[in-house]
């Protein structure tokens, strides 16, 4: 036949099977790409088992491997980078309690044991520790449904360290389980409406002390807290309202001041001490507290309290579910939040973060915390941020401010007396304003217009509903894009580019010219099931148009269908089923399917499913130019009777 | 520079980011793609408006379309191929009401009205309207959990009718929404396995009828009804046993000759109603059923009675969630069998089959069934392979054989007073064990280790859980299966064939040649948040591993990554920080990235996005060979310090 003339012609180079490997082999390789792509055991390779282990525990505490590097001249840079944060961790981890429904000192103890855990253990170089946000605010609303914290304040206490031991563990089992792709299902999308929403919840739920209400709603959705607010109009206090807005403006200032000039930095880092100290002695002289301005009050001197009897008593109670719970959701997100924040620094500086080791590293430092009387921790964005701006060279910065921390907690309690809620209320006003990333929104729907509605989705659902709803409507979204692309994949006629043997699609390249009586299809998604049937049916009728579009042009018939297999990375037994459908159906229709370029994974499953044997061999080409040119070669030499079809069921049993 | 001299010399044609459109043609050509792929307005076009009307009407009810093409011819076929089928729907029915714990008489009321309903709306020549086993069962797992059939009768058949109803609301309305895809996501392996788990546990619960046990459970996993046939083994009757056994291997005998002799296949179709009259003589004379054989017993004469107020009398009832519960589960069942078997019969015959269509049809004849007596129906494999076989020609064989069976009710129902119950369950028995497709399974096996596993997941839900478990740990299997796709994609190294300009994976094309100072890597999957990660890091450590490879064999330097982007079907801004992030991390490493074909989608966010201003639209390149000339004429031309490279910050801050 000519088909075989023009392969002896043309001599050329076949679709390769690759050659098949043991099932065992196959599946150590997958599962080790998908539990370790970073391939943590390249540096055990030939070594003797001493030093094996040594590199293991290495692995395990990366202090370790630097600290015997570590000089004087890092140790300066960290030490100024640590001050700068612990003036940050003081006011900003007292806020933070109390946006956890917790006692201000809780607030000041998780500023210190967990970054000198996280110093030992953690991979990054510019990550502070400390408590954040988000995560503080779901623990009042999670906790808070089940135990008021002002009424019974030590099973709250108790309940909200049994979550953070959760927590911890459920954060280190992910990283020894090497499940730490799981955090990459929050998509960058996800996090900034997530982020944005949380961080408007959070400012409303400050009106609460910038106005000085004393009732306030539990719930953390827009609705409820706004009827809070505006339903005791009469329960304002101005002097409150005075006093925080020119602290919020105070710390705003800052703030643009140091965005403006990178070198004023510190302004911006020391402002939240300074509006501390300003408040606490205007408080002072003024006696404010006297006239409707709440302060601190006192604070228990002293360093962290052991809390493993707290952990203990609480396993036995009927909230240990919740608790459990709670740990489980706010570990995710504050492990999402610290090795995001984690990440994007180490680009910065150009060295490697290993997920699963971060995972480990926050895990055990929250499960040490919970035994210290320390809540939830992690990598927060916003001291992170001025730890690299002051400087920061190793987490050695971490230490110093836990020692700052250590200092504060032993001897300068007392001066905390009078510091004013409605400070603190400003504080955290500010440091959530600056999280809602609403360019970030805008640059979402400028690029991708699917991101922009996963994310404000996450928005509307954290600000409308609760902070998980949020998370959960993001991420069943960010997973239907995957489905869908799967589910609905895209096929595009190509053709061939002038004066070139290269052929690309005609909608992206107009130029692309179509070769007379063949059709071109490019499948630009794996075959699967969620897609055989969507792909039968739009093969057909590309078919369909194309033979509608020769015949009223009167052209030459359709004779053959190239499939341009290079974009389909994988393929199931519903698609090669499909496949088999589809060669029928085309030749039924006195029309050869020839396929382009299948990958090896394609071919490997074409042959077992002795596909390759239904349609040739020789009818596989290795690109779409040279099935082109057999085509077009048999189109001029045959005539149309010598195809190699036999059109078995041609049937007459149409009605 | 070197780049541009290259350029020049090579005229080369550009990657194209294909022409802007405005975000609503985009948003509605997506919309339709997804859901309208058949493209059902097609017909609709350039017609005048009463014409438009009569297409409509005729879109609903293709009898319309095909009945004034009717001929003698075809009537003799489906005639024949009516009455066949009839002899199977009357012993079946019975079979399957007794499945679904409902009086004999509802299974031959379903054989009655749906298939006339069906004759007029469905779009299938082949389909044989009938009851199911599956669904049955399940009927009888699920409303039988909260009613006893046999102490409530009346309320039972009308939660039944009601739960018949839902489903075909449910049916009719995925096929209005366009939703018929969903049908989609029960892979043919998911398929495989849940029927023959089904099929394995009917085939069990029929030991009930063989061994003539009268006490039995309700439920319907393998542990339970062990401990039901082996609790009781006492109770066994003999004289069931032997006249079970005898029939069995008289209808699985029967299957093997037709099998061999497509000729013969009425003996199969008729065999089940032979038993039946051979077990209603042998009774009839010996008086078995005083012997421990239990019988039918009397059959109520008469057509299907209106079920109107049965199942408005529901509609109130604390009961009505399970109802709907239920009749959606088995209606979404029953469709995924009653399409897949239209379908794969219009396969053979070459003509097409609407999913959306055929899910209205088969909606409109439950919703028709539940107002008239009859239990959830579909096209079940067995009797529509009968019904082609038979040489059905259209849909007429159901009219036909919804005739006979009328007769049947008017007339012959006392005929099957002595049909003894252990024949039922022989037929019930010899139909199910043809369902277990173990080849099937075995094919899953040697093709797709996955889909084998999705498939035995199936089978051991259903087996030891339940048939909802069953279904819903293959559907999640089958979902994780894709996302894994998208999470680990498949990258390689390409190289080049020899005495060609094509670049092939090296894996795939062990003789192709590596190009030294250039690195090709291949990414075939879409980047999105869900690997983006993975992909960063797995780019990295193949350069790590090529430059390890050139350290130790003293080679040139590695100057350049090519990025093959021609099977990344599309990217969001997770992956964009990827592709940012991979250029800045090679950069510091004096590695230029270089992109190879993206395709249109891709191209139009990366200029969105700003990406192609940051590399150079001059880098990407229409085809990997294209690039890798362009970098070998730069390694060749060039000394290393002349490439346009900034290595920013390529930081000292190493410790």
């Amino acid at each position: 036949m000519g088909h075989r003339d023009f392969n002896e012609i043309h001599h050329r180079v076949e679709v390769q099977i690759p050659p098949t490997k043991p099932f065992s082999h196959t599946l150590k390789s997958s599962l080790k790409e998908t539990f370790f792509p970073d391939d943590p055991f390249k540096q055990f390779k030939n070594q003797s088992l001493s030093r094996k282990f040594l590199l293991g525990f290495q692995y395990f505490v990366p202090i370790l491997e630097w600290a015997p590097r570590y000089t004087f001249e890092f140790f300066k840079a960290d030490f100024i980078a640590g001050i700068t944060i612990a003036s940050l961790a003081v006011p900003q981890g007292i806020s933070y309690a109390g946006l956890a429904s917790l006692p201000p000192v809780i607030g000041l103890y998780s500023s210190f044991v967990p970054p000198l855990i996280y110093a030992m253990l953690g991979s990054s170089r510019d990550l502070a520790v400390g408590t954040v946000a988000v995560p503080s605010l779901l623990i009042t609303s999670m906790v808070g449904k089940e135990i008021n914290p002002y009424e019974n304040t030590k099973l709250y206490v108790q309940l909200v360290l049994t979550a953070t031991f959760f927590a911890g563990v459920f954060q280190a089992s992910l990283g020894l389980l090497r499940l730490g792709f799981i955090v990459d299902f929050l998509s960058h999308a996800t996090i900034v409406g997530f982020m944005g929403g949380a961080a408007t919840v959070v400012c409303l739920q400050q009106l609460k002390g910038i106005l000085g209400l004393v009732h306030f709603t539990h719930a953390a959705d827009l609705v409820s807290v706004m009827k809070s607010i505006f339903g005791q109009i009469h329960m304002w206090r101005w002097e409150s309202g005075v006093v925080g807005c020119c602290f919020l403006f105070f710390l705003l200032i800052t703030r643009y001041f140091s965005k403006r000039k990178p070198v004023f930095f510190w302004i911006n880092a020391l402002a939240p001490l300074t509006s501390v100290i300003l408040g606490s002695v205007l408080v002072y002289f003024t006696h404010a507290e006297k006239h409707g301005i709440e302060i601190i009050g006192h604070l228990k001197k002293g360093l962290n309290p052991p809390s493993v009897s707290e952990l203990a008593s609480t396993f036995g109670s009927t909230h240990l579910m919740m608790a459990i719970k709670t740990g489980i959701i706010t570990g995710v997100i504050a492990l999402a939040e610290g090795i995001a924040v984690g990440r994007s620094f180490s680009v910065f500086k150009s060295y490697h973060i290993d997920g699963n080791k971060e995972m480990i590293a926050i895990g055990m430092m929250n499960i040490a915390g919970s035994c210290t009387s320390c809540y939830l921790t992690t990598g927060p964005f916003s001291r992170t941020a001025v730890n690299f701006n002051a400087g920061c060279k190793t987490a050695v910065s971490n230490i110093v401010m836990a020692t700052a921390v250590m200092i504060t907690l032993l001897f300068l309690t007392p001066l905390f007396f009078y510091t004013p809620l409605v400070v603190l209320s400003a504080i955290i006003m500010a440091a959530m304003i600056s999280v809602v990333d609403y360019e970030g929104a805008i640059h979402l729907w400028a690029v991708d217009k699917f991101d922009f509605v996963v994310c404000i989705s996450a928005f509307i659902g954290v600000v409308f509903s609760s902070v998980e709803t949020g998370l959960v409507i993001a991420v069943v979204i960010s997973l239907l894009r995957i489905l869908l692309f799967v589910a609905r994949p895209k096929t595009s006629v190509m053709g061939g580019l002038p004066n070139s043997k290269t052929y690309r699609s005609i909608e992206q390249y107009p130029k692309a010219n179509s070769v007379p009586g063949v059709l071109i299809l490019h499948i630009n998604a794996p075959v699967y099931f969620a897609n055989a049937g969507y792909l039968r049916e739009r093969i057909s009728r590309w078919i369909d148009e194309e033979e509608d579009k020769l015949k009223s042009s009167a052209k030459n018939d359709l004779e053959y269908v190239i499939l341009d297999m290079s974009s389909v990375g994988s393929i199931d037994t519903s698609g090669i089923s499909m496949l088999e459908e589809v060669k029928k159906n085309v030749e039924r229709r006195c029309i050869k399917l020839v396929l382009a370029n299948p990958g090896g994974e394609v071919m490997k499953k074409l042959d077992k499913s002795k596909f390759i044997d239904t349609i040739g061999h020789e009818w596989i080409y290795l690109t779409v130019g040279e099935a082109v040119n057999a085509c077009t070669f048999m189109l001029q030499t045959c005539t149309p009777k010598t195809k190699t079809l036999e059109p078995d069921h041609a049937a007459d049993d149409k009605v």
